[in-house]
């Protein structure tokens, strides 16, 4: 299982917008090969910025799979113009719970 | 449920040793009053950067309850001197999931 991770930061005053199409693009990465979950959450401290975290089977299949699709590209559509500046996309491998 | 979320830079050579530290503090914070869970996960671009996610009942079992507690000092104790600089901790709402 890898971690996808992003702080999504949203052009002020769009916000409302940015849930209704990240509601509206979820089916969209869901339906992907290797996906295994998803929570968007919103900053407390900072309230234009949101937190992506996915879980996929593989590395692959988010920076393969997912990112060489068409859907990759109704997913771009509908929310990439929220993004200022374009947040940073990064793995992690869980190493530790409790 | 109020996610508390940090990236945590660990100076270069000391990962193996931060990892030994983290698994004897794990009961430290496990044991507080609105713990619910907590997951350590490394960068796979920046191998040097850990992820952690904690799960509180409330925002003040952190923020009051933790910071204020003598537990928090033998936190600190086993872990602040890895990071560098210190992490910036914030604390997030969870508003969908899939």
């Amino acid at each position: 299982m890898v971690i996808e991770h992003a702080l999504l930061p949203i052009i002020p005053g769009h916000e409302d917008a940015f849930e209704i199409a990240f509601a509206k693009a979820m089916p969209i990465i869901s339906s992907m090969k290797g996906f295994q979950n998803l929570t968007l959450s919103r900053c407390i401290e900072r309230p234009g910025t949101y937190m992506l975290i996915v879980q996929w089977e593989q590395l692959s299949d988010h920076i393969e799979g997912f990112r060489n699709s068409t859907q990759y590209l109704q997913w771009r559509q509908l929310l990439h113009h929220f993004y200022n500046p374009f947040p940073i996309v990064e793995h992690f491998e869980q190493i530790n719970q409790v």
